[in-house]
């Protein structure tokens, strides 16, 4: 995502580790709960997990499914007016012209829609005796990204891990690709339900550019928080100047239009 | 690199930690008695760090380099013959047309030089208090890759990280690469010298590609050893299948020609 503004070299980061229950306006009521208490600590920027509002399961995803605008979405809008912040709307279940898509939602300190993005890469495993689950089952992908900026300094991905995806590669993924992209990231995930049919990881987490964990949850619902220091950024970009090494007479990354 | 056939689903991998001292003929002679011990214990692919027969340090490139074909390269084309194996030569100063690059060459079992790789991104940083190097200094880069496939089952790196982003850094990226793209991951440093102008990090590592660390050395001189399984490796492309969710509708990395 874009920063809001280069003059704010320091701001309070929260993510809402939220227990997702069966009842879609139970969790948008304590989510929106949640985000007034980030608000409260000095946060600026707050996210909610991937899927917040319903159960993560490809069975739960038409039930819960609604059109951006809708109910949950109108809510974000509603508190991150109130609280003068930039919301992450972790990700709930779309309804688009018959097709469901996993889709994040991020609003403004007025309450604006910014950025509407549905999941490009559904997660699909099959993991003998461990762990089998296909979002390509019931989602479709999203076209389009919602932002091409190479000038990030925050990657923020809502995200649901499990119980085997979870202590192999969740934290090692986050950690590679701050250092990767001397970026902060933080990783929003829901809390952790041992009876739910897809068990969350948790332990949301937001890492320094330079590799090192700053916060992170446990299993439970919670808040996480850290001061985000993007002069501290600047430095760590001007000790390993990875960015002026590109060889951009050898190689590309480049985005196309789909 | 391209590993040597289908038809090895299984070989065994090794990593020469190799004790560099200053006296560049005694570096090539250990280096080849370590590859004929790592042969003798079944290895088929044997890298040497980088910077093997010289001291790592930007004082040092002009004086200890050499031309590709030159006394130490035929050296290392003599063992992998000799031994029947695939060896990575690290990398050795190499001097052309009065520029210097950090080169690393592959020779095969019948002693011919398969690939001279120039380091392309130098290495160049600066943390005050903690560690200032600038290899661009001295070296120049290199203008092309040694290969550019994505068939890639194992990535070996041969090299000298340090005392600041060893800790940091060493583990965390090979780890990451491993998960990125599902292969297994190899870093071959030398050992440690608390004396030399430079002091490496060592800790030479195998890494699965599920980001499982299967060995890994101290910091001393030593030979790290682990089997590679290809067909472990394909089990795990088809658990994830990061690969055919690639969406080259959207996004494209490219090789250029320079």
């Amino acid at each position: 995502m874009v920063l809001p503004g280069r003059a704010m070299a320091t701001f309070r980061l929260a993510l809402i580790q939220l227990q997702v229950s069966s009842v879609k306006s139970d969790n948008v009521t304590r989510a929106c709960g949640l985000v007034r208490e980030a608000a409260a600590q000095g946060a600026k920027i707050v996210s909610l997990p991937e899927c917040f509002n319903s159960p993560y399961g490809t069975k739960y995803f038409p039930e819960y499914a609604e059109k951006i605008p809708g109910e949950s979405t109108q809510k974000l809008s509603e508190v991150a007016k109130e609280c003068g912040i930039y919301l992450i709307g972790g990700s709930i279940p779309e309804e688009d012209a018959g097709k469901l898509y996993n889709t994040c939602t991020v609003f403004g300190p007025d309450g604006t829609l910014l950025v509407k993005y549905r999941k490009l890469h559904l997660f699909d495993i099959d993991v003998p005796g461990k762990i089998t689950f296909q979002e390509s089952e019931t989602l479709s992908p999203g076209d389009s990204f919602s932002t091409f900026d190479t000038c990030c300094q925050l990657l923020v991905y809502p995200g649901a891990f499990n119980m085997t995806t979870g202590p192999a590669h969740w934290e090692l993924l986050q950690r590679g690709r701050a250092v990767d992209n001397q970026v902060y990231v933080a990783t929003a995930s829901p809390a952790r339900d041992d009876q739910a049919s897809y068990v969350a990881w948790g332990h949301s987490t937001i890492v320094s550019p330079w590799g090192d964990v700053l916060a992170k949850a446990g299993t439970g619902e919670t808040i996480v928080c850290s001061d985000i220091d993007l002069k501290k950024l600047a430095e760590i970009r001007q000790q390993i100047p990875i960015f002026s090494q590109k060889r951009s007479d050898l190689y590309a990354v480049e985005a196309k239009k789909p």
